[in-house]
């Protein structure tokens, strides 16, 4: 048995429900019979007291289907289980929030929909988690019009993180944002709200490719949200698989669940100081050594914790819960902007094996909501 | 403002989610990513290992929907929240059972049905409570057909408290159980709970009463619930109100949840050695000081904690649950038998005053959960 299967049987959850009271004699009849029906006496009124009453102001709920299980893919809601307690976990440990783990059983968008509505009243935020893509746009398309927080850490949280590590990384290099030409391997969550903040930034070299190959304008059986990557990225409508994507490209992003997806030889045919991020989980699309046989000047990040730079929505989902709890705004492509940024500047001197902050860095979660709070 | 609502102003939630284990360097690749695609993928194999690697053995969910929240009534789900809040903290204090209260935004009993099974990956059980009858009934019923471990506290748990100061009281002051005349009032969650038990174990002598007078058979408008109430009860098939429905009782039993309903008339017209359970919360049916202008010789109970005999459901949800989670056991009416003669039989000396143990008897939870445990 691993070390990791170990620790989670002797745990047998990592999160648990602690009373923030020890129940006496003398305080029984105010937190339960009689006296709290004063408390539900004023939220009857005003469902707004519920926030000043009980925890539903620091409440999370953090919602999958199992259809993108790490390690598995499409899943049961139970295999799911593990990684939201960890999320929960990492939500309370570093930035005090209450996130509850909901893995649901089912896979239909419109039922997802329905029971997060239905579950609305216990909860200020959403976390929309490790659900298949383009089910997910569709749910977080769907929410976003209703009076709901929500915030997709696959698509939202992962982008930001690359973000700010794009921009320490090519100022290391000497190379301008603008004129970088980006590969972006992935066109699922990750790939999308990657592409979809590259985009708002107004980059116009990228070149997006996926399972089936590089995506171009008029591409078959795209779904809409490919289509929206083919119609902005890709301008010289180049078609082939990985090495067509990669030739010539100044940063490589990796979302695509291919473990060992790269070899050095891609390596080679990228410009000179490649930025390789190789940030699908649990495996990487290469390993440092392997970039190694093609240069010995490059960047690189994973979104595993054991290499140098860790790319991974860690440093933003615990900041930006907390950020969205106290003030109650939505997130949007300028708030993933402004916070890619500040958690990129925490890095006075960056360096190749120092690009993001850690996840224990305590400055990440504080800039994060200063962030969100502004104007 | 009250002590109750100063209380919960400052706590802003009486339950936290506690991570059971620091994060650290060392560990935090074992509780995140990578390590944690182990437990995903060996649940993903086999569902029932979800309760060998993450918590969902130790974890209940309390629903309502609001719709007979305490002191409100039929409310919105946002004002069940402090005291569904108060149940999680009580199953935790006292039980060592990790509760998550969820307020449900719908009052249709195929949503809350539906939204239950989508839920049910991350729970080993189910606690239904405050939600109107006979909906709640409808609910049970459906829910006890699928594979899911249900108790409906207002229901089940309230009619194992009231059998089992039952049996003391009626001890106390020399009358036979078979022989007893019950006056029953409500036909709700609770009365309807409390007559399945009284029935089941084959007493004749009950007269239930609700907000339409004496149940007796063919009476209009009655749910099916009701109905079943006239089949087994009122073998006189009196009619009339709370008057005629008292007359001649040794004991009154009422979750009316009219305030002040009794006076000392209606105790006058109960037999000596009166038993009167005013359990509605929070405002009993009747105080002790308007009894005493009928007789001295009386056993009074009241639901809330501030009169010496407390009949709650906390003397049972705590134990139960820890009891159905370690023995992954449906609840049934031989079973709420046996833990109401269990609780009964804690107290060695029963007084007036000690027909109950106490919500704080620490006997009461390792009771019940050896009662769950037997056979």
């Amino acid at each position: 048995m691993t070390k990791a299967l170990k620790l989670h049987r002797e745990l047998r959850g990592k999160i648990e429900i602690k009373p923030k009271i020890n129940v006496s004699k003398e305080n029984f009849p105010l937190i339960y019979t009689p006296g709290i029906a004063e408390p539900a006496r004023e939220i009857s009124k005003n469902p707004e007291k519920s926030f000043e009453y009980t925890g539903r102001g620091n409440n999370v709920a953090i919602i999958t289907d199992g259809s993108r299980t790490i390690g598995v893919g499409d899943s049961i809601p139970e295999a799911s289980l593990p990684i939201m307690e960890g999320k929960a976990l990492l939500l309370k440990f570093l930035a005090g929030v209450d996130a509850y783990p909901l893995c649901l059983k089912t896979k239909k968008v419109q039922e997802i929909i329905k029971t997060i509505e239905i579950l609305s009243p216990n909860f200020s935020a959403f976390n929309i988690e490790d659900i298949q893509s383009p089910k997910c746009f569709a749910i977080m398309e769907e929410l976003e019009k209703r009076d709901l927080i929500v915030f997709h850490d696959d698509q939202q949280g992962i982008a930001i993180a690359v973000l700010a590590a794009l921009f320490n990384a090519l100022n290391l290099v000497g190379k301008k944002l603008e004129k970088a030409r980006i590969c972006l391997g992935g066109s699922g969550a990750g790939g999308y709200g990657i592409f979809k903040i590259l985009n708002y930034i107004g980059l116009k070299n990228i070149i997006v490719f996926d399972i089936k190959g590089i995506i171009f304008r008029s591409r078959k059986e795209d779904n809409k949200y490919q289509k929206e990557i083919a119609k902005f990225t890709n301008k010289e409508n180049l078609k082939g698989g990985l090495k067509e994507a990669i030739k010539g490209s100044d940063v490589f992003i990796g979302v695509t669940g291919k473990a060992g997806l790269l070899n050095s030889s891609n390596i080679k045919q990228m410009r000179e100081n490649p930025i390789i991020f190789a940030i699908s989980n649990p495996k990487p699309e290469i390993l440092p050594r392997e970039i190694e046989k093609a240069t010995k000047d490059y960047i690189y990040a994973a979104g595993r914790p054991d290499y140098p730079n860790q790319i991974n929505n860690v440093l933003v989902f615990p900041g930006v819960f907390k950020g969205l709890l106290k003030t109650r705004k939505r997130m949007n492509l300028e708030l993933e902007f402004k916070i890619a940024k500040a958690i990129a500047s925490l890095i006075k001197n960056p360096t190749p094996s120092y690009i993001v902050p850690s996840t224990f860095d305590k400055r990440l979660v504080k800039t994060i909501v200063a962030c969100i709070k502004e104007k």
